[in-house]
């Protein structure tokens, strides 16, 4: 992959343990290649880097190439709503544990910034999703923007709520359940795993419809084509529910009301460093494995 | 069975459509068996029942030999709270749809009568549970008591919580979740079924330990017995989660509080009439059958 | 959607009760509507239709505009399996329960040849996937094809089988299982699902991979986009393992060999209806609702 | 817990890796503590143990205060079995991974032997189960017995099998499916769990019933009081089905036959050394923690 870097953007979960000596290194390794650094006044203040603010500094129209996010997948779920209408690829590098989205380690940055110029990446398209509606317009003229899902979720704990999905205009079912959660595919190793739902790899282009904890025998996830034109509608017998965008964002959403989910315009561009495998990141940080997890007894026998 | 009925006591849920008359009705089909009525007057005043109200009606202390209770599911959930010292056994009259603990029609209520009256019945003691600890004790001296289920859940729809189990001392597993779902085995077809835990027979003398969303792969429900001390703790990381009884009564539990959870020391003793069978009611109620279900395909070649 | 249609060919599982019947009321409607009828030797004798089977009749090059599939899904799998070079597309008659692929009942054949001659239909393409590698091509050169599923199962009955996975090359995990199940959109609602996998919409260009009983806590389906290449290798500690195809066609797998499934070159053509909704069919066959299957307790208080 | 130990019975699998070396430390351990050693001569001689093979050495009427057993869970299985009228008490010695019944490692044995002298153990009763009915008491005349499971699976792997399963002489359903488990609390963690059920804490008298890929949307385990009689009978239309137990001995049933499951009428009474925790080798085995596994996302925002 080839991409003209010269400027780099740095954003930071300034809250994170460790955030300042990563961000010195970072500006260090940059300026040290050669390369020039796009920063916020915040963050210079905050952490006393040696770089000037860039004073029209923004998220909307970023005057860099490239971004580097420091942080959690949290962080980087956060930078994907702000930075839907840019078009410059982002590189997380993680605060913490591994992440699906901050695949970086901070003491592998001088490798990687290497491996950038060098070309040695390739750049992941991962859709973004968005639900627009009456009730969610008044606070978010765009509608919510998700990385991971848009989460429908009840507000008093004694009581579920009701909904009703349809698909391209088609009704697919009524839900009487404590939420529902549409993923994109990003997002499968998020929430709707916790609710049940399967591992959808980034590069499938589908929807994830899982509920959570739905009042009837039958839980499975609906998987529907990313194109597809979701309609979530609280029935009239619900009580308030709410609708979550990332697990960061929030707004009410009174019986009666439609959302409308579809893929966002444009997809997150996510830079990969060669030799990256996204079922590595998967099988270590679910420390899943189908074949060490030995549960004994039938067919090891005598 | 046999069971010497001379009173028989009456709790509804007046707010149920139908209940007055349903009301009239039973209480007719009482006295025209040359029995007597036991009830509250709030009750009478309420239903316009022409009998009189016993002044020292009591739930704890009643003055009858078997309670009648008209409702849902909800209205017996709520019943079998109250009459936790009460040994006189129950039977439910459903006033909407049939339910799992309310198993006689508006329209078999003579009949019912009849059957009590013949000793066509026998009597099941379900097993009620019980949660206590400091956390507890200041609104429910005697601890918090369900039928059902005893759930811990999250306050904030946005954060999960942290919890640790123990059984008899030893550790089980820490979760991180939406909550944790503990269930007697009349509550195994209420919210434990909702979040993915088995079906358990009535008679079967387990809890069921559910996680409610939670953040692994594996999301197994545990079986243990029911004499199993059951301690759960907030971890100290965790935000503030509820502790609810059977959907109907809640309080808060804050970080690095221990609830512990057991067999409460009496069971309800709700009465079966000759030839209910639980499975009919399962399979009805839950539109369950394993045959005719068929999702085509494989198997049913050419 | 517009279909030159002027010969109209017949398919049929002359094992089906009723067949005969629907075939004689299926030529009698063509012909009166002015088109003719393309069938094998075999179906004319064995049912006395009144036609001129054709001589040529070839499935592989066939002499007409479309096909007519008489009998249940299996039928359809199997017709499937043989138009595989045919661009023509199909129109399913059940000759039993409605069925996923055969949505058409016989007492509306003359109603669905209006439509079809009226252009009021459309075509889904539904994917169909192939599995090759040396142990397929001895008796299936073009390799095994499937409109459902491909499943690795093992033979003995007591014995697990080990298998290794990868995707594009990358390792996904290895599986200590009774066996897996890589299944098309279509195959969603067949083995798939009753391995545990989720509801996939024919029109999502996914591969559903489900092991069944694989011998861990955790037991995801993972969903890959269609354009992957899944090589699944049986490990050399294996017991031998069969492959089959749409639960018709088998072959065996010894331990240290490799199949690879992707795509096939060709879909099904599969012809619905105006007014045909797959979520019906879905919510009909399944007898899936959320709504109405109502587990009780929790959340019906008083 | 006292037990007067004079003479130890050895079992091994004499197939297992290192067995020869074990043994020979067992029986010094055994004889330096001035205990006797009770074997047979297979053992003897497939071993060179320097002891005398008592020559009426039996399983059913065995000469000795308690068992040792050498191998993996699926030894201890097949120990459990013979061993089924022997009311001695059993200690398994794991010959390669640990076991969730072989829990004693090779290098602890002189420990073990010390703590069993001392007192320092209890004995856990573990139900086993039995089948019985006419095609099963041909070849085994008390029945099948099994310390996990006894499992009806399907012989043709493109056939599914129809059972109808009924309680206590009430039906609980029919299921059409690959096959059907009914584990004691002991094998919950074996071929049952693969298959979806729940973890069964030891303690629990219950049968999980869990149905193997059954054709519906709903995959539910029955948990039942382990007094239950449950009955499981081949439909007339299901192709031929097998019976296995512990996945080691197995039997052929035909259509519209009927086995009788229940608890047997002894129990494995095995050994737990003080100290040891049934969770703790749960979570080790399964990998199991519903904390450390995090899926990242949701929950951990900036």
């Amino acid at each position: 992959m080839s991409l003209d870097i010269k400027k780099i953007g740095l954003l930071a979960n300034l809250g994170k343990p460790g955030v300042h000596t990563v961000l010195h290194q970072a500006v260090e390794a940059i300026i040290s290649r050669g390369l020039e650094v796009y920063v916020d006044e915040q963050t210079v203040r905050s952490t006393g880097l040696e770089v000037t603010a860039d004073p029209g500094f923004s998220l909307e129209k970023p005057d860099c190439d490239m971004w580097l996010v420091f942080g959690g997948d949290g962080t980087m779920l956060n930078a994907a709503r702000h930075l839907l209408h840019s078009p410059h690829p982002v590189l997380g590098i993680n605060l913490g544990r591994l992440g699906f989205l901050t695949s970086v380690n901070p003491d592998g940055l001088c490798e990687a910034m290497d491996m950038l110029l060098r070309g040695e990446f390739r750049i992941e398209n991962r859709s973004m999703i968005r639900a627009s509606g009456p009730v969610i317009s008044d606070h978010h003229p765009e509608g919510m923007i998700a990385l991971n899902d848009l989460v429908l979720s009840r507000v008093d704990a004694t009581r579920m709520i009701e909904i009703r999905v349809r698909v391209n205009g088609q009704l697919l079912t009524d839900y009487r359940c404590d939420g529902l959660i549409v993923s994109s595919p990003t997002g499968s190793t998020a929430y709707s795993l916790a609710a049940g739902g399967p591992i959808v790899h980034p590069g499938a282009e589908v929807f994830t419809v899982t509920p959570i904890c739905p009042h009837t025998l039958s839980n499975r996830s609906v998987i529907l084509g990313l194109d597809s034109r979701i309609e979530v509608t609280s029935l009239s017998s619900t009580p308030p529910a709410m609708l979550t965008s990332d697990g960061q964002e929030s707004c009410e959403m009174e019986p009666n009301r439609t959302i409308v989910i579809t893929r966002a315009e444009n997809p997150l561009r996510l830079i990969q460093l060669k030799g990256h495998q996204y079922f590595n990141t998967l099988r270590q940080k679910l420390q899943w494995s189908g074949l060490h997890n030995d549960p004994g007894g039938a067919g090891e026998c005598q």
